[in-house]
């Protein structure tokens, strides 16, 4: 067994993993029905204006403005009604002085009219012949309840670029301009290698000193949360040779590699010898609880974490340096977690000397603690988010406001 | 053309639309890789202790703590390494007065022992024979770094129940108690019809009076984000027969329909005619810009909603009203929206009469107005969120503090 002794403080260690991770070059062509929450990758502009003609905003009648002027509820102005116009079909007739066209939103303005009066506005006689004829209540100008030909968008104009957010208005901001497919960004694939000869994937029956997998799961949970496409592997080697094939393997097809267990000091653990065997550690321990035993390594250019085996501390950290480093991977903006100040309900003692990131309930309105080990998967499950309690401070007392910061 | 006159404040249809929606009851297996975000239909209880045995919680040296009274780094206690613990690996050897054995993280403590002195605090020789001794160098107390069985989760404990998000944490709580698959509540159904002579599928060439279709896909987007599944229908009959038939047929495999467009007040507005020969209208009309021509109906039990088809006005009410409907039918915790107070940078006159949702983006630390009309699609997708503008309010002054809703 080798101590871990040299640790780095987690601000260095989070600089280190963001700078060991380039966003990703790789594109693809996505349909536009499933671009939703890529990034984009290319210009979107557009080639027409948008709306394509002058439309009607409102339900209404399409009028020459000035046919409408002093038009009241008391001094109405009667028009002759020349045409109707749906939607999706191009008006034949103009409307000429005295006269109007009823019209639907969206459809196109009739030349010779310059505005409309919404349908609220207007009386109109529901017998025939009167039908022809529309009573006008309120005056309009020229333009209003128009939506003029290019007001959305002109044609030319670039609407987004490369890595912007495909949120659902953007989307429809794609679609609005004809794009029925759109070049993304390709999401980073994850690595995911569960280690330890003690565990088991569920469903299985446990033999003696054997446990459930847990990280496999949370890992693959975080990845696809934030852009990943999580690839688990099955089995991995337990000889350092056939070990370090496979890690040269995998950081070829990945675009960050992920272990779990393996990174402690025991002296099977392979997974660092592998590592340094084919790359750069870029540090090994991290002044935190839970969490120390972590590594980061360069191999072939791609970045390799080695988590801890312990649930808690591996998914602590995914949170912590694999979230932030997989959204810069994957170009999306960094996540602005969600944070309330509370009560803390009782005193909490960390005399780790280590900074802490401790698991908390929300109880109540106050802030109860809810971390039992590092080993222990309900620190986590059982928790709303964490508080940080600095290195040097031992002792937070009940009652002070704490930070919480929400899962 | 009728007009549009009976509008209900926006309050009161969220709450209709809220009363309308009820948590869905289907529920379907999945796959523990597959259930994250999904919402537990079971118990999850453990059938045994988690962990099974009692463990190292570091690596070091498992001993009996009587044996490290009074061990310091000046004052060692030297034990016998009697055997090496991996983990995987059931211990076969007791530890007896004087003895200790190497171990493991994670791996079985054995016969005799009742700590571990982590190997930081420890010392040992590097050759044989003396390998065979270590140095201690710091005392533990019974139970140190040991996690006993059943620490994590006792046998029998109910872990989660029938109503839970499945959050990263609360998978690898069912992966410890062995569960390889879960029950989870199926997700609703999202039908999704854009009506609409007007409007041509992106990808396709425009005829006169034609525009592309928006709503299908930002819909879609917010539907795929809050839980639920859409289903595009190609295309919309245009006789009151056909819709009320195909209206029929959705809401039996659906369990929300969303139209947009065809809920104003034109004379071809033939999805409220559909609606209203199939089922009940529970309102028509909100107080709010934009979205005010938007119906909610229920046939054969389903909700209906009736949107829009300005793009703007569309999305924004399946931010204000689909969203909420859903988490309720897909039983997800009510969505709480990230909001920022900063100061306007100009003015705003709002005129409408009704409460507004004005779309703006945030520059330089100011609230800049981002909202064109209803019908543009960039009032949104150039917004990075919105503010309230009460009905009653027809100017909100540059400078004052505003509470930016984000996206």
């Amino acid at each position: 067994m080798r101590p871990l002794r040299d640790t780095i403080p987690f601000d260095e260690a989070l600089a280190r993993t963001l700078a060991a991770a380039m966003p990703i070059d790789r594109t693809e062509r996505v349909a536009l029905a499933a671009a939703h929450g890529r990034v984009l990758a290319e210009t979107i502009s557009a080639a027409a204006d948008v709306p394509p003609f002058d439309r009607a905003a409102m339900d209404g009648f399409a009028v020459r403005a000035e046919d409408t002027l002093g038009a009241t509820a008391d001094t109405p102005r009667a028009l002759h009604v020349v045409d109707t116009i749906y939607t999706g079909h191009a008006p034949t007739r103009a409307v000429g002085a005295g006269q109007c066209a009823e019209i639907a939103t969206g459809a196109p303005l009739p030349p010779g009219a310059d505005a409309v009066v919404m349908v609220e506005d207007t009386d109109r006689a529901d017998g025939s012949p009167q039908r022809s004829a529309v009573q006008v209540m309120k005056a309009v100008r020229a333009g209003q309840n128009v939506g003029p030909r290019g007001a959305d968008i002109r044609r030319g104009d670039s609407l987004l670029g490369a890595g912007d957010h495909l949120t659902a208005s953007r989307i429809g901001a794609c679609a609005a301009v004809g794009r029925a497919d759109v070049d993304v960004y390709a999401q980073p694939i994850v690595a995911i290698a569960s280690t330890g000869g003690e565990i088991v994937a569920p469903g299985q029956a446990l033999g003696p000193a054997q446990i459930y997998d847990i990280n496999r799961f949370t890992l693959s949970a975080v990845t696809s949360m934030h852009g990943g496409v999580p690839r688990v592997l099955p089995s991995i080697p337990d000889d350092l040779a056939a070990l370090r094939s496979m890690l040269l393997d995998l950081v070829a097809a990945a675009d960050v590699v992920v272990f779990s267990g393996g990174s402690s000091v025991g002296d099977r653990d392979l997974v660092l010898d592998a590592v340094r065997a084919a790359g750069d550690v870029l540090f090994h321990g991290i002044a935190i609880k839970p969490g120390k035993p972590t590594a980061l390594a360069r191999v072939q250019g791609t970045p390799v974490l080695a988590m801890p085996g312990n649930p808690t501390s591996c998914l602590s950290n995914a949170y912590l340096l694999l979230v932030p480093m997989l959204r810069k991977i994957a170009r999306l903006p960094p996540q602005r977690p969600r944070s309330i100040s509370l009560p803390l309900a009782s005193r909490i003692v960390s005399s780790a000397g280590r900074h802490q990131f401790y698991t908390v309930k929300v109880v109540n309105g106050a802030v109860v603690p809810a971390f039992k080990s590092s080993g222990d998967i309900t620190s986590m499950s059982h928790a709303d988010g964490y508080i940080e309690v600095p290195a040097h401070t031992d002792v937070v007392e009940a009652g002070q406001r704490v930070d919480v910061k929400l899962f």
